[in-house]
């Protein structure tokens, strides 16, 4: 008999989820990059962590597709129904569900309003894709627990197809692409080092997750599985905005968990700012960066060897394992977190 | 003999430096409604409590003056040095100081890609406003203090006037504009009651701060105030982002300050918030509101009688009292706060 939970098995399901995924949005890119042609700015609309996922896509869109990209607000549509034109942008509406009708009822408004809506879930025939132009339909199958990890993932390469279509050739991207499931599938491999990071995480209240840049979503998701399944209060910010004030509650009770890519412009300041948080007396746990990173820290765990530009779809794999192995010392029950539902509607 | 900290000081000069800053800058109007003819986007660039301005810019532009806005990210200039094509983009770069070198760098870095750019500091000859087409020039006066007070209104009210330039006539928000200085002298009032609230939140290590929409920014702002002062963990969250997973860390000993306006669609969302705080054995503690809003919060601090648009230029000013006298309770210098500087560089 076996007492693994089911946010244990879909995260190790991930592999499979991606490479699925992968295989039915390629084809799409040329259709995707049709209905771009003309649009000037991307515009992301999502919530919980779909919004995650969308946080990686703008930087995609900027970095990789050198398009404009940025977060809209859904409640200037719900709740202002603001008479924007939208003409020349481009809406991706994200909802793992297709169902939360906050942005089911957000794309239908950028849509009438000009846009060229996209669609991104992991449901066939929902409510988003009757609003969209085109959908992107993660193929990351049922997920039964409440904290999303496969459908997150499946919707990290909905992003990287996206930017794919949108950018120009990149052959590095393109292979880095292809290597996404195995790479997801080494990443399996730290649960040993989760779990001992979770003994070191057994009691403590307050948490600050930071990363920067491509792996700001990634840091974000980290915070909202930690505090949605494990009730620590925890603040998910930039590198950048944490030096603005924030980094001032980092105390001795108030670890840090830093994600970095193994490459590019953002890994200097991670490095450096593991050796602040230290130097505040609070300890530095690192995911993923490089060796200097990983000495920076007082423990770490290993990244993915991927661009920086792709290494979110996998970076998160250590964080999803230590949030589960978290829960099960907490002796809470990762598969529910107390009133949380799977389809999230934003009453009011 | 005055025991009066610098930070309480600057508090209570908020109504000259906003009736100061609005008679400076409003003579602009009809430059920066030039200066934006043509683009079809506005987007903000800013760190920290600037950022915050920003964020109720952002709103404001959507739903006031009804032109697309976001929140662009300073890292694709500084690190990702991306080339973007951003004609027709109205870039607005805050930043008290006007010389925290990633704003300054971002500013440029829009215009040399074809971006009209507006700065936004409170300094006259400040390296920010090289590189912009308009700067508006905050009327502070110099802020000694270094969790920003006096400065961060006097930017809303930047903001505000920026909203009125770009939008259609409005008649009512002008004179609401025009009752600023005088409703942000009736809130100083509210000092009794943020004492009493502050006695209520001595021991508190977690918080939740919520709002939306045009009050995001305010609630982003005085979960930052009280992070950086006072060094509590504090998530600064829209109450559509906190019903998607955070609401799971509320308990008894992580209260929830929730602020709102007096009127608007966002009212009945953040009273009924209040409710489910309530349920959830955590407490709610409302700023501003009307009379249901306050009823259904445990405790509550009167705010503004501003129309929805206006509010977060008064509705601050009770949370920023609010963490001046926790600071002092708590055995800690507001004036300075550990490890933080002035002017923030981000490094790295």
């Amino acid at each position: 008999m076996t007492t693994r939970t089911q946010m244990a098995s879909e995260i190790a399901e991930q592999p499979e989820a991606l490479a699925r995924t992968l295989d039915a949005l390629r084809p799409l890119r040329s259709e995707l990059a049709a209905l771009a042609r003309g649009t000037r700015l991307v515009l992301f609309y999502a919530r919980g962590s779909s919004d995650n996922a969308a946080i990686y896509g703008r930087y995609l869109l900027e970095v990789q597709a050198r398009r404009p990209a940025a977060m809209g607000a859904p409640s200037v549509a719900t709740h202002y129904r603001s008479d924007l034109d939208l003409a020349g942008v481009l809406a991706v509406a994200v909802s793992q569900s297709g169902e939360t009708e906050e942005i089911v009822e957000t794309a239908r408004w950028a849509r009438d309003r000009g846009a060229k809506v996209v669609g991104v879930t992991n449901a066939q025939d929902a409510a988003l894709a009757q609003g969209a132009d085109i959908t992107l339909v993660t193929r990351a199958g049922a997920e039964r627990a409440v904290p999303a990890t496969k459908t997150y993932t499946a919707q990290l390469a909905a992003m990287a197809v996206l930017g794919s279509a949108l950018g120009p050739e990149d052959r590095e991207f393109e292979n880095g692409l292809a290597r996404v499931p195995d790479e997801v599938a080494t990443m399996l491999q730290t649960a040993p080092g989760a779990e001992s990071m979770a003994d070191r995480l057994r009691e403590v209240q307050r948490l600050v997750v930071s990363g920067r840049g491509l792996a700001l979503g990634t840091a974000r998701e980290l915070a909202l599985k930690l505090g949605e399944t494990c009730y620590i209060t925890t603040m998910g910010l930039s590198f950048a905005d944490l030096q603005h004030g924030p980094i001032a509650v980092l105390d001795t009770a108030t670890p840090a968990l830093l994600v970095a890519a193994a490459d590019g412009p953002m890994l200097p300041g991670m490095t450096e700012l593991a050796r602040v948080v230290a130097g505040r007396g609070s300890t530095p746990l690192g995911i993923g960066g490089d060796q200097g990173f990983q000495s920076a820290c007082t423990a770490a765990l290993p990244g993915p060897v991927l661009p920086e530009a792709l290494a979110p779809l996998a970076l998160i794999v250590p964080g999803q394992l230590l949030t589960e192995a978290l829960a099960r010392r907490r002796g809470l029950n990762p598969d529910q977190p107390r009133t949380l539902s799977k389809v999230t509607q934003t009453s009011g």
